[in-house]
């Protein structure tokens, strides 16, 4: 099934992939070795495809990274950030060993040695303001969202399906806990009430809307353009008895209308362009009440830096991770103040852990749904993602805010934290 | 005693006021209207030299506000956001009623319907980045800070001397118990383990300093520019056994030097000029470990402002509260992430509360070592700051950071809440 979407993933395998291009030359040896340089001397040896070994000064590195034909050594020294990701998915590079820990290893230093001057050079072009329009945000969710709800099925939590950060207060706690325990943080930083009336942009299978509705008796209007998504909500709402409460609109945020006591929005933004900033905190600003709260969860960045190129090209097209200085464009313009900002990005960490576990036991079922390179295209998108969160390299936000003439703020937040567990 | 300072408030006397100005004239009753108009009508009654009174079209004003003379009205006019303060604390102005209420009040009606055109027009010039040279920070400093402790001692807290918000997750809390609870969040906030090095970027008194030394066994370096304070510091220090922890540098942040476990700086940012941001940014980053956690306490803002025009000229020379995204600048640069923000800007108006309500019981003291009109300059700063932390004009953000590296965060912010009392 869906064999059609794995288009987008072809890439071109190798003309002499049979022989392996041949013998390794010193030409080769000397570009590998100007690669490790230019990559901070990672601790990892290259093994080329007559079985030549480059070696790094490091002691006793514990991966491999295998190159299987000159061309995928060409064509990683040419642009490594999209082209690692593309020669991984085609298995004409391996890594041997732990691939979430070589890739913390990368990103620890690429941002603690800086980048390479053309990199920064690239950086103006890269950080140029983006704006989505509505056909081209409904193309970019599509390709993503679309893939199929029982392939997300597979490695989501069951109960909820949450594509979001889960919250880990204790360590312990399985993916289904864990992504209660983030909805109701979530709610408990709205201070939501029985009657509060909430309208959710971007609500992927609809799992918040249905946790406020039923543990907190709020009723939900809840926007998401993703069709198969938005099927699915409707479908677990009705059968869960909880179809007079929640409204799931097949929608584009813009189109929020009416008024609300709360306004939410978890793992929404980083789809919306930052030009659309401005207009999203116009959207909030109408149809919040004045006495209203609101809460944005999000993956965010320490400075301006797009999204990997080859996760933006092959898995989130249009994806963009704002830094805190970039969402104030939404709070800027608007009559709110920001009460409260937590950075949960240990926690993403974690939830990718466990969405990878899951994936690997499911791994040969993905692979019929689609191919195996579909299969090692997100086996590296999980691993990367999780060492991206893991090195500091994303960040995870949830930002809390309310009119600022709004005086109906808890003296501290130990309302958030009084031991009573999640339902 | 210190009369001398007290030039900074001569304001010229009006040379009609025994007169008071003779039978106000219709011109003087269309200049009130217009007056009226443009602060939005707000619910006050102007009574004229004459006793003549406008009232506004809104019922039942609880507020009059005494114009006494005719120059008084039209420097009013000329600049209400300079001019009003001189001429309260001259009396040329009186306000009966509710002081403080008036003024949240008048911030309310500013925010909501917008400042009047040429005042948008002005933004430009004024929001334009501040620059504070070291000799030019000192002058300031001194300016405020230098008044004499036996000032300031007449309505802080008498243990710690915080002149900065307390934190009251207690509505019932005590000002020396709802400091103590400030610098306990802080401390918290910080994870300050025994044994920890501290530097911290503007010490005030240092009770902070002093805090973290005897309840947490940390070992701090403080750094502050005013003579007064830094003696005073010593001295407690000295007093308290604990002078063998706590160092008191009386020189600049700038030219902190070492590294530490810990960086904090409670409210001394209002007075870096945001063109320094980057700069502090860079001292941070030079004095923190690695494994480093850092907080800054600052007044803010929800969009870029200056500091009420007559404060920043009589009261707090070159102090600006920023917005949290001129906050990043500090960040952005730097291999920090933010952690945690949280805004305490109700917590600031009950301090302002409780900081009135005792120098209203000493103002006569206050009178006798400064003049009249020095009480009802500083009595206007009170209470037209507690205003403005009550109307949402003002914010008070914590901002918590660490190393982007630095996974040693714990998985929630329980332990800020666990119910232990503060020492």
């Amino acid at each position: 099934m869906r064999k059609g979407k794995t288009a987008q993933l072809s890439i071109p395998q190798a003309a002499g992939r049979t022989a392996g291009g041949g013998i390794s030359r010193p030409l080769d040896h000397w570009l590998v070795r100007r690669m490790l340089a230019w990559m901070h001397e990672p601790p990892v040896v290259v093994r080329l495809w007559d079985g030549t070994e480059i070696r790094p000064s490091t002691p006793a590195p514990e991966v491999t990274m295998e190159i299987r034909d000159r061309g995928a050594l060409l064509t990683l020294l040419l642009n490594p950030d999209l082209n690692f990701g593309d020669l991984y998915s085609a298995g004409r590079i391996e890594i041997h060993g732990d691939l979430t820990g070589f890739l913390v290893e990368m990103y620890r230093r690429l941002n603690t040695r800086g980048d390479a001057p053309f990199l920064r050079a690239a950086r103006a072009w890269i950080n140029r303001p983006r704006r989505n329009s509505l056909s081209g945000s409904q193309d970019n969710i599509h390709h993503h969202y679309d893939l199929g709800n029982d392939f997300y099925r597979l490695w989501l939590d069951g109960e909820h399906m949450q594509y979001t950060c889960a919250y880990y207060p204790d360590a312990s706690l399985t993916l289904e806990q864990a992504q209660a325990a983030k909805m109701d943080h979530v709610c408990r930083k709205l201070r939501l009430r029985p009657g509060d009336t909430v309208v959710e942009a971007g609500c992927g299978w609809g799992g918040l809307a249905r946790f406020m509705a039923r543990h907190y008796g709020a009723r939900v209007r809840a926007f998401n353009i993703s069709r198969e998504q938005v099927a699915f909500a409707r479908d677990r709402a009705a059968r869960e008895g909880l179809g007079d409460r929640v409204e799931y609109v097949q929608d584009d945020y813009r189109n929020i209308e009416g008024h609300y006591d709360v306004f939410v929005s978890v793992g929404m933004l980083e789809h919306v362009g930052t030009l659309q900033y401005r207009e999203l905190g116009e959207v909030i600003r109408r149809s919040l009440r004045r006495d209203g709260r609101g809460l944005i969860h999000t993956i965010g960045r320490n400075r301006p830096k797009p999204l990997n190129a080859w996760i933006e090209k092959r898995i989130f097209p249009g994806a963009y991770p704002p830094t805190l200085r970039q969402m104030m464009d939404i709070f800027e313009n608007t009559p709110f103040s920001v009460l409260d900002v937590e950075n949960l990005r240990l926690h993403y960490a974690r939830t990718l852990h466990h969405w990878r576990e899951r994936f690997e036991q499911h791994c040969e079922r993905v692979g019929e749904m689609f191919d195996e390179q579909f299969v090692r295209a997100w086996r590296l998108y999980l691993h990367g993602s999780e060492a991206a969160f893991s090195a500091g390299e994303l960040q995870l936000f949830q930002v809390v805010f309310a009119h600022h003439h709004n005086n109906d703020i808890p003296a501290s937040r130990a309302h958030l934290y009084d031991g009573r567990m999640p339902p």
